[in-house]
């Protein structure tokens, strides 16, 4: 089943394993006329670059973008834009034991299961490196939607037990600090929980928050392709995220409707709701608040510790894993969680156009 | 846009009102040859029923489903199952209020500025009738996957403050408890709670959680049709819920590696894990474990307290909700949730047979 | 699989069997504010009922539609549009023969093997009432088009040898001749042909031809979404047809380029084709000339002498078909032609809207 | 609108133009454990590459496959085949002209309206190219239908107004002769025909007609989604095609029942059809006969005598056309209308697994 494409209107297709000659991307449905360069798009790719602090992966990758169709005189023609990423620094490592042994956490064991057999190489597909092809669609996603005045903050609230206090939320410091994270001092105290976590060989998970400003009201639709549904999978279908929220999240459970609800008010900007428990949908439909959703992140399963585990030929062993790996992948993904919410809500305002037959008949008027 | 159908393979589209003339849904692409009839689907329909305990609106309906077509001596033929429930107890209320006026934390506003108007009576699409639709076509799915060995617990696992006990877990009180709790102390506790709730005029939220056994391995698609990121989808799509987990979910990223990975042993079964902190599934494909998520569901939005709110005409106004409302939905969504996790592992399975070129030439071989 | 839903964003679903209790279908994604009664879809379905001539069918069946859902206040609301026609007039036949032998030019031997039984009973499924659901969906796409000047001519260009002169054409006598052909001395020859076939207990086929006109320049997308290519899956779609053409269709194949391209010129009008050789499509992109598109339709399989046949327990048997059956089913299926051009022209329609940036933002600007 | 992705199980997306960096596809949905290398899909490309007679444009292109991802010790893994051909041969024209001239019978003026400009170079992505994209998924298509016992036969039933006479039917020559006739006699009188058209500074059309044997009863589901309307939108959905036959196609219409009917009959084999009018599907599922189906295809618009047309600039103008241009594309195309009928078989197959609940249950029995 083709499992590897996301979206209705702007639709991708993403391809390439960790060790394979490269990872890529192919985006079908972008609309003409868009003005739209390699350097556009490497910026957020080299967000997620590893080696930039001590909690990634040395592994040296430039992750250098080339964009092999769809561009004409420096704008998009409406047809396939195919991208890709080289893959430069696959070492060539004695995988004799991985090859045969299921590393807990991972996806081995169900791949094996699933296909018969798998691309054993530093994960194969289901790797951390598939992650390239979302961020490279969803950059163009951006950009899009920055021309009509939407806006993303995207950072992690928390790495581990260390959450950031809003009273110091400071975003310039996102893309400053090695955690991601827009309050210093939390920073600092995940970093050093970070270190502690690599002194022990173990890992860490978090939550990143990814808001939107600016969203029409009424993206979305009704029952089944709901904005928040949508995003829900969105950003489960990012490896390691193991829950998603939107606005109060969780917590809604616990409040009464009373505490819940938001009243709408009239401001000079027409109506607005006065609180954003709902995190800016109602029934599913972007309502112009602020969109607020997080993603929750489990630990790098990736640890340097003996752990028990089976072979595929049914033999128990204890297996110790080696390599590159970040002790947390949680300020690597914000720019994944980022990339997601871009795409889906890229196709919620294209799919929104043909809601209103007023709109339509205006549209074709000649 | 299309957005009231649901699935791949197994595909439903859903359609109707609150206070239109029914309710309904057509399933195509259901396989032929499965005993049916109408008492299979009525009984998953009657766990939705409204009036059943004094924590659900009075609202008398029978519920009661017709199967229009696909089913042929008894069994499906593969061919569209058409059915549907007709409305007989729309109360000819006064709407002048609410046709103008938008209920806080409802679908009244986004409806209304996506559509240009909406169909106030009773929430029209937005309604939580339009569950009806999904619980019948779950039903069949349910009844399946069962034939397959796949059998579902699901429950209320709080509501508002008030947990259930894992050591007082007793599933048979799912289905006589007012609160699809499986803990009689729990539930009388959440019920006392509801009591003082509906005192005080206000609502309650709570959370629901679907346990699936007996699932192969191998039932999900890497990247973006991840099992989890499917079933995230599904239960984030039914009005209400405001949070979606798998396995320990929020608590995932408070652990280290070392706590949060699932050790590999070989049982007399096969390769079977010792714990299942994933929730059953890694990679985003089954690995056999059960598969544990939960639904967080927000309070009810009409209160029968003043709220402040706007109407369509720009003018702040105080709204005091009128009606049958119940002062929780969480016991009558837990079917709901149940049959929304069905469709989504249904069309997994189906999707998965594709999987292996091995599988195919067996299948098709003479 | 999902075989019984068309489109993308214009999607319906329909279902239902010739001796089940109804005919029906869901049109999900239909734009909101559209005035729509059940008069407006009678009209349509009137055009195919049966009975209307001693050529078609002397069924009795008022064919007469029911709207469930998806109008509020005699307009469209957005939400899904739920329809049906109940089945009044089958007969209780002794089904004996046909329930175990195989029809020739039937579905019976194919739905036989791939579900492993079938609803024998006037052809289930594949009967022509099948195609009700598609002319009820297809009359609000009719009817939404026709707001934006855009207009079909369909009728019967031959029945078996006799076509029509073009220099005779009378569109107003489609809805008047038995046959619907615009041409009142062909249609005189054909009913005798047709006379003719049925004193020898056979059947004729026939050729339908399709001529929209007011179609803005665009619709249709590059490669895989051609326009032309949709209209071919949807004819071909419509049991009984065996081939499609667009523009010149076969006879293309003998023209020399210098005979086939169509030469641009400016009129008042703004850029217009000289000739439309191309039947109105460039590249699967409608060129703002008329789309004339034919669908090729074989003899109705049921006739009324001995046929060698199988039955489902593989033995070689005569079989004669009894029952009611048109000796030609051209005449109504030209509305069938008529509904599924309109439902794929109206989809890529809402398609295209996205197709430029330029148009995307200035639709979204406040 | 995503135009360029194709299939619903084994999906492809195709990306490139004419005079870009490449062209290439990725696959994804191909089942996992199929043995393959570039050496399998380069014999499918060399079919349709340039410069192989007289007959077909000068330009040099090895049109050299790369697989870029998906394959794991030689075998498919599951995910994603991501290939590409380099582009080599642009020659560094002159566009003055063709940059503002829209070419008659080409996509450059529906192009430009649709997306606002166009990439012009030797067509952009209504290039011919674009069907490398086409021939190396569906290489991988007939591959693994090879394997379950399905072989296509392909081949030029007719150029202009010279058909092959199928009592000289040579399957041999299709690979050997320039024209891919399988007739020596006829091939030589069409490429006398074809030497004449150049001369005349002209272009001509033919028809390619294409033969699948080993096809299971079942294929196609009922309705929308029949096997013959998916084949039709296939070849409809080439560049050229302007019309589509199965079976008898347009000389359906002229039959009568009595002699457009098949016979069944029982033969060692089982339940067979004496004769095959119907073209290998009933009911659009496929009965078990050879598919037999036919495209036509409209003569190479470029042509090198004036022609009259317009600019973007609104100027009617005189064009002569210059470069590298097939005089007929068909024999060229042979091997495209191959590759999208398999692609659609397969699907077809694929999807046709889950047809019945029992083989279901088999496939899952442990």
């Amino acid at each position: 089943m083709a499992g590897s494409t996301y979206g209705t209107i702007f639709r991708i297709s993403t391809w390439g394993e960790s060790h394979g000659k490269g990872i890529g991307v192919v985006i079908d449905g972008c609309p003409a006329g868009l003005s739209l360069c390699e350097e556009d798009i490497q910026q957020f790719l080299n967000r997620r670059k590893p080696g930039q602090s001590i909690f990634s992966t040395p592994r040296k990758e430039d992750d250098k973008i080339s964009i092999l169709s769809g561009i004409f005189e420096g704008k998009t023609t409406g047809t396939p834009i195919s991208m890709w990423v080289e893959n430069t620094s696959q070492r060539s490592h004695d995988y004799t034991q991985i090859s045969s042994a299921y590393r807990p956490g991972h996806a081995d064991y169900t791949f094996h299961e699933k296909y018969g057999f798998r691309d054993y190489r530093g994960g194969g597909r289901s790797s951390g490196r598939e992650t390239i092809g979302r961020v490279a669609a969803g950059a163009v996603a951006i950009l899009i939607l920055k021309q009509m005045g939407i806006y993303f903050t995207t950072f992690t609230r928390s790495i581990g037990p260390i959450t950031i206090d809003e009273n110091n939320f400071d975003a310039s410091a996102i893309l400053t600090t090695p955690t991601c994270m827009p309050d210093l001092d939390a920073s600092k105290a995940a970093e050093n929980y970070l270190k502690e976590c690599m002194t022990n060989h173990d890992s860490a998970g978090g939550v990143i928050e990814c808001q939107v400003e600016g969203l029409p009201v009424g993206l979305g639709d009704p029952v089944f392709e709901k904005l928040d549904a949508n995003l829900a999978k969105a950003l489960v279908s990012i490896g390691a995220v193991k829950a998603f929220e939107i606005g109060e999240g969780t917590r809604a459970s616990l409040l009464k409707g009373s505490e819940n609800n938001d009243a709408f008010t009239i401001t000079e900007d027409g109506i607005s709701k006065k609180t954003n428990h709902s995190g800016g949908t109602l029934g599913g439909i972007s309502d112009g608040a602020p969109l607020i959703m997080r993603a929750h992140i489990k630990p790098t399963p990736s640890i340097f510790t003996s752990q028990e585990t089976v072979t595929n030929s049914g033999e128990e062993i204890t297996i110790n894993i080696k390599g590159r790996h970040d002790p947390v992948i949680v300020p690597r993904a914000v720019v994944v969680v980022e990339a997601m919410a871009a795409l889906t809500i890229l196709d919620a305002l294209l799919l929104n156009m043909t809601a209103k037959l007023d709109s339509i008949l205006n549209f074709y008027k000649k």
